[in-house]
């Protein structure tokens, strides 16, 4: 690479004339695509911004101008061309750098950015905060048309239409997001006519690869005063032939043959994963009721509801990357007597709290909430993980929350939620469901009744979803050591199975909570509320996330480094039993030899 | 009124010629400006609508129809005309109707709205589920320019232009918010070509006061096919020449003589509010230190910030309403080194959950959130409590959560915030402080102390924020029963006091947590999982909002039916010692006897 090798940081870069560009543009493509196809991962949206990335750090003096990237898809070029090319090829895994953007990564990474939309919001309080320091650093965001579906860009930039200072946004333009864009303003194009509504100064638009015409457009845009947009139109996979033809298909992928295009085997062994048997179980109950229809927020694949639209093709509704409106719109179709579920990721589900309390739960309008990658993600890191939906669900009057443990009860969770008249929500994890037979039908369960999966004297393990596995395993190593755990998955964070939790809680005097979920407000603190009232005596100890972001990496090291994996469950049990035998030796004696649990817990 | 005491339905209004409605608005309006007068309240949003709420509920078949306001305080017209006309005098009080629009209220309120720009999605989830369902029900969104400044009215719009449906939009433009409206679609008004741009049908704009043409201008809405809007200009307190002069001043007003528009004088005899203690203490800290700005998501008035503006007027940002935008915007603010205050509404703040945790606290940005109205704030009802928040922020790391028992703490905390170099957030609630003297400077606290109020030897009492008050009193009425009560401040919900609690329940071995927040992940909830594992023996009760939402009515009924008033703390801790008596004679006889804090306590 005679260029790129000698590239470590723009101002390597920016000593270059401008006719190399194209040819670092060359190597720089040829590099993403040898990394794609050998590791796979996020692909086709970082081949759409070769030249605007290396355009950008070309012409602003980064990092003292800043370049505010809307989430990080897009963004490889310009990690490899701010001294992170090496580390590429270890691109979201723990030892390699994040698959977005992040502050604390690089000084070029000016602001973080997993969700998206945030974008303009962050340069437009940049451009501000510059203006009111008296600096003369130039801000500029690259948001895509997809991310300008979300109602806070248009929040940003309706207000920069109102604040006139100096903030300079590139509209990258791919009728992209991750799928192809949805909306009216994708429909019409007529972007000119919607920034200038919104008081922006519009230049555009411009052919993104090339560079002839991008350098002036974007130096125009550099010198330019008040708010100011560059509409630049990119192809989304860029320069692959197969991923120009299929960018949806090619947003992420395998690793592959770069010769032919020829992608790693798309079949696993193992088994499918949630999201799949989320969407076949909707697709089981929509079969026999009519009214159920379901709502993404622009994630048809991510969701599985893809394969739920090939099916009911009137009944799937993508909104766009617009989950406030998601929540709302589902509002108004649970008031005619339709039966929506909100597919939305755990994380993305965050941006539609507000909704969720006054249009949906307030009304006790019966909307289906089914929260996809909650808990631990692992190589999408911080911005992804979904582990704050218990504590910011739990809270809200009328709403049922429930996890299940496997596929069978994922799917009878979800007929409960679609017969069920308020809102529920339903959380399960990323990656593969635990492989089961499913019953033949997915069937309504009581609501609020967890299950004893076993029977145990000296300490309850209560877990609810994924960790249900985990404290399964840790019963198995606790006897092993002479210790009878009993083991119950509470399948319900609320309302909790009072009844059932007593019972274990007065039996054993020692319950261990374990959940892949902020230790604060989550799962455990709702058992201890619980118990607290109705159990004093017993011993809780909660295992769950600790008070700080876990970082990218193995989701297995992720619990691990969470301390909710079965060792540290086993360990917190030795020492919770230690801990009574101090206390409480004369108590802890005749619990030991006693049967606790009868051998018909709850079905 | 000859016409309106005929009308108590719109099928009433329905059986009249065209030529009378002129006589009934001049009717409806009178009795508008006579209630008004009376007993003050939301006042000039609703003299706009009053031609429009005629002229819809005249063209359309309501309830048949689905008319979507969005909030309520410009629905009191429509409110008269569907059977509530006499209830209109006792608005917002607890035997009267709620003062925004309820399902459970009114057949012909067909979406909750208490937060603004949700009206768009709520009727688009109606036309896509009437259509669905193969019915004709008509379906018409009015939304105000304010209440189209959120982005999820943008996402609800660009949806609509996306999805083809029959929709309808009244873009009901009067140019004000509660405060005159910001943003550059405003500032450009540009409505069509915004519109239009997002694929929308555009008609008008028409003269909202003008029953000529806004009839039939509707009545071509009421036929026309796909996604419409109609812009109608209204004057904001039309037909009253006062709040014509001042619609922002005549927002909301104190019963005033009609004949002269004199007010009820504002000055009260008590202390001064929290809203007004607040922005006081931000212009102190803000003429000392150049680095700090405030931002107000439309709520200028609402949240002092029109004071701070006055003084500091390049300092302050009214981003429209876009609590979103606000807090990214804010995040980078913080990023150059501006130190932002986010003054927005505990409830209001719900819309920007995601951008707290994804934006700020990921990247531990010193971002201010100051959260007026946080509990329960009486005559605005369930829309407008703000009985989540600790639940929703306690668990986001690196987030700092407090809450003054007076306005000197007020003042001391946020000085502590603004020197925290991380996110920080302050609740405090509506309506009076506690009228205590201000210390000189506001200075900055250690963080996570308590304060222990008052010694006591059977029980410790917590509180923070404004159920210290409540809990001092109980502990003064405890005292008349023998009962001798430690009064603890909390002070910080996040990191709590661990100390200071666990030696109080370490010695009392009884304590009770008050809060006027959900029970479920609150504040006792906290204090709950903190002591649960270091002092396990301490019996612990949590008072706080059960798992319902609370109606409107007088604060100090909404405490007593929450279970959170005085009487009730004293309830619970005879019961919490009678039942300590049974379960552990022994113990507690020695305990009574003990001084159980020394006199030095925390400051």
């Amino acid at each position: 690479m005679p260029y790129l090798d000698h590239i470590q940081f723009p101002e390597d870069l920016r000593r270059l004339p401008r006719e190399a560009l194209g040819h670092v543009a060359k190597e720089l493509r040829s590099e993403l695509i040898a990394i794609g196809a050998e590791i796979g991962g996020h692909f086709a949206g970082s081949l759409g911004t070769v030249e605007l990335s290396i355009a950008l750090h070309y012409l602003f003096d980064t990092p003292r101008d800043r370049v505010v990237w809307d989430v990080g898809h897009q963004a490889y070029a310009h990690k490899a061309l701010t001294g992170r090319r090496a580390g590429l090829r270890r691109i979201k895994r723990a030892d390699g750098p994040s698959g977005f953007l992040r502050r604390s990564e690089s000084v070029y990474d000016t602001f973080g950015a997993g969700h998206a939309g945030t974008s303009v919001s962050a340069a437009l309080g940049m451009a501000a905060g510059v203006q009111r320091l008296g600096g003369d650093a130039r801000v500029v965001a690259v948001i895509g048309d997809g991310g300008a579906t979300a109602g806070m860009a248009f929040e940003a930039l309706n207000h920069a239409g109102e604040l006139g200072c100096n903030v300079r946004v590139v509209y990258n333009d791919n009728g992209m997001s991750i799928a192809p864009s949805v909306g009216g303003l994708s429909r019409t194009g007529r972007a000119r006519e919607y920034f200038e509504a919104l008081g922006l100064i519009y230049h555009g638009p411009v052919d993104g690869h090339d560079l002839a015409v991008l350098l002036p457009a974007l130096e125009a845009l550099r010198d330019a005063t008040g708010p100011t947009v560059l509409h630049v139109c990119t192809r989304k996979g860029h320069g692959f032939a197969p991923a120009e033809a299929d960018p949806y298909g090619w947003h992420a992928t395998k690793p592959f043959d770069v010769a032919t295009g020829a992608r790693a085997s798309g079949t696993s062994a193992g088994p499918p994963s949630w999201t799949e048997c989320f969407a076949d179980a909707l697709i089981r109950i929509a079969d026999r009721d009519a009214r159920v229809v379901a709502i993404t927020a622009a994630m048809p694949d991510g969701t599985g509801l893809d394969r739920f639209g090939a099916r009911h093709p009137d009944r799937m509704y993508d909104v766009g990357i617009a989950e406030q409106h998601a929540v709302t719109f589902a509002a108004g179709l649970a008031t005619e007597g339709v039966r929506p579920v909100c597919a939305i990721y755990s994380t993305f589900l965050q941006r539609a709290f507000d909704q969720i309390v006054h249009d949906v739960a307030l009304q006790n309008l019966p909307v289906v909430f089914a929260l996809d990658r909650a808990g631990l993600v692992g190589a999408d890191g911080p911005t992804h993980h979904g582990a704050l939906d218990l504590a910011y669900l739990r809270m809200i009057p009328n709403l049922v929350v429930a996890a299940p443990r496997d596929e069978n009860e994922l799917q009878h969770l979800l007929a409960t939620a679609l017969e069920f008249e308020g809102p529920f929500a339903i959380r399960f994890p990323r990656g593969e469901a635990r492989g089961v037979a499913l019953d033949p039908d997915p069937k309504p369960v009581p609501i609020g009744q967890g299950t004893l999966l076993r029977d145990g004297r000296d300490v309850a393990l209560v877990g609810v979803g994924k960790s249900v596995v985990e404290i399964e395993r840790a019963a198995d190593a606790l006897q092993q050591r002479g210790v009878s755990a009993a083991v119950l998955d509470a399948r319900f964070v609320k309302p909790l199975d009072a009844a059932l939790l007593e019972r274990a809680a007065r039996q054993c005097g020692l319950l261990v909570t374990v959940e892949d979920h902020a230790v604060r407000g989550g799962f455990g603190s709702a058992v201890r509320e619980l118990l607290g009232e109705r159990v004093p005596d017993c011993r809780i100890a909660n295992l769950g996330l600790d008070d700080r972001f876990i970082e990218h990496g193995d989701v297995a090291d992720q619990w691990r480094s969470a301390g909710i994996d079965t060792e540290s469950i086993v360990r917190c049990v030795l020492d919770g039993i230690d801990a009574k035998l101090v206390q409480e030796p004369v108590r802890l004696k005749p619990r030991r030899a006693a049967r606790l649990f009868s051998s018909s817990g709850s079905p």
